[in-house]
């Protein structure tokens, strides 16, 4: 997408370096960080520099692809069992991180010498991106299909295209739909804890012109209940077989509230998000991160810097699991580049 | 409730003035704040100084007092009713705010000459402020009866004794439970967009040493569906006769997720909070604050400096509706100081 008239991807290589926008500074700052080794790319992963779906996906398989460009021709498969190792623990409920991961192993598994394993593993990791930009345009176009003139979407987080390489999931079809002339607004869920909406998700819109209102996350139910909300899309970070879904934590709840109150309630991945060897969301792992970000909140000051603030008594703790899981029976749909499907038919689109 | 030793009500009057502990100021700063006439406390109420349920109502007795003892013999009657309408148009959803001014405006009424007003107008302010602790303290001894030993109990917002004169409502249980020696643990909502859960019911807690954790307001449903959460129990702001019940934004979504996962969700309040000409939840107006609230965030620096940051891009708008309602059918029991009721028994409580 265009930021300040130029196209980006959120994440991309260029020779040994992996380029990509730092997300925390977002919207206030727009800075791009480039990581120079696998180790960088993994720790950009971890501390959230790059987050989202697909961007974690395309992030993991540049950084893999880094390990092999690193790896010196003796002790070549020990390096790179070990970057794989690093990167695979950063974010344990990223489904298109282990997706990224295998691919790139496999390439480089096929290959025929490290020579060869460095131009493959390079190669993979770009069709990855590629195909990422492709999947979300795709979704894009189905999911527009759902979208009426006049429509009140509700998201949470943000999977636009930050989340991914480009074009996003949940937030594409609200761009094609924009394209197409449809008049849409957008009820932009803050996301607590780490503001995902109001940070990320509310600054992509804007930069599109698509009306939107960032609500507190306490506020969807209301609207929902007054009528004011005619279709909720989310993204997902991993879809069990059975069609469970993980995604930021407080999915669940606004899932629950769309059913409670008759209001369709999408998920919008990519296939490559879905774990076939998950069978159902509670063998998913929820990743627990820092209660500080639960006690800290990091925003503009009205001199122009960036700062940390402690909103709650020094001495108390906090608890804070970064997803949920959403029981397949809450949702509508999931749309996918390769069609929209019921969950309970989300084995027609293995192949 | 005790401060490091020392008894304080929330707000108390003085002669002419209205003292009350700065809300906004904590956990971080404990300070008084002192309103010299009936203006500056209406002011107080409007800014949330002062907030809460009970100690808004208790605020509006002595605010109008102030205006009794304000008001020259010449336009006695005309200076008191400008005084009511401009208490009465701060805080449009709070039912004790009406309460208040329709006990001392009867009391004024029922005198004979200002001079028995002024006092006769104290003394039901006074009565007011008696009152709520009473209820509180009731409240506090008829909840303790639903909690057992080791039990998880979620709140929404701030309905403890900052909320009141002293006790409070959901939380007085909780420390009548505590004072017994049953083991309680409290999951904390921050309640966006003002955190009065992480800055206020952390800071009741943490000073009565019961243990608790913050979590976002995303996370509420998240522990419900893991089964770590026994019971519910929020405040109100006004109660209507079919027994829904407005509360504090975000408590119909933990209600309906508490109604989800068999959780039984209870209100504490005591029957002031019932507003008798209110049929039902629909009837009750609903108080938008400023979208500010949502987009900029207060809390303390590293350097111990109270600052205010920007959490989104500086051209969104941002929709803030400070109440939502809750049907009854969400909603087990009303504890009040009057007894436990269902909310189809509500009229069972008036007398």
């Amino acid at each position: 997408m265009l930021v300040n008239g130029k196209h980006y991807r959120t994440v991309w290589m260029e020779g040994k370096s992996v380029h990509m926008i730092n997300q925390p500074l977002l919207p206030h700052q727009f800075v791009i960080y480039t990581a120079g080794d696998h180790r960088q790319t993994a720790e950009a992963i971890r501390t959230m520099i790059i987050r989202g779906a697909g961007a974690i996906g395309v992030a993991a398989g540049y950084a893999l692809a880094q390990a092999v460009l690193e790896a010196p021709d003796a002790g070549f498969e020990g390096y790179i069992s070990d970057a794989f190792k690093t990167i695979s623990s950063t974010r344990p409920t990223a489904q298109n991180l282990f997706y990224a991961l295998d691919r790139v192993s496999k390439a480089v598994k096929a290959a025929a010498g490290p020579d060869k394993a460095r131009q493959l593993a390079v190669n993979e990791a770009e069709s990855i991106a590629d195909e990422d930009v492709a999947s979300g345009k795709r979704i894009g176009e189905l999911g527009n299909s759902l979208i009426k003139d006049g429509y009140r979407i509700m998201t949470h987080c943000n999977a636009g295209w930050l989340a991914f390489a480009d074009w996003g999931s949940a937030l594409a079809p609200v761009y094609f739909a924009a394209r197409d002339n449809k008049k849409v607004f957008v009820w932009v869920d803050e996301t607590r804890p780490r503001l995902q909406g109001a940070n990320l998700t509310a600054w992509e819109l804007s930069s599109e012109n698509i009306p939107l209102a960032v609500i507190s996350d306490n506020a969807a139910g209301y609207y929902m209940r007054r009528g004011e909300v005619d279709l909720m899309i989310v993204g997902s970070d991993r879809i069990a077989v059975n069609g469970d879904v993980a995604n930021k934590i407080g999915t669940y709840e606004k899932a629950v509230l769309a059913h409670e109150n008759g209001i369709p309630f999408y998920v919008a991945a990519p296939t490559s998000t879905i774990d076939w060897n998950c069978q159902s969301g509670v063998d998913i792992p929820i990743e627990e991160r820092s209660g500080e970000e639960v006690l800290f909140i990091t925003g503009m000051d009205n001199d122009g810097t960036l700062r940390k603030v402690r909103i709650a008594p020094d001495c108390v703790k906090a608890r804070n699991p970064a997803f949920d899981v959403t029981p397949a029976e809450y949702i509508k749909a999931i749309i996918t580049e390769k069609g929209i499907v019921e969950p309970k038919n989300l084995c027609s689109l293995r192949n």
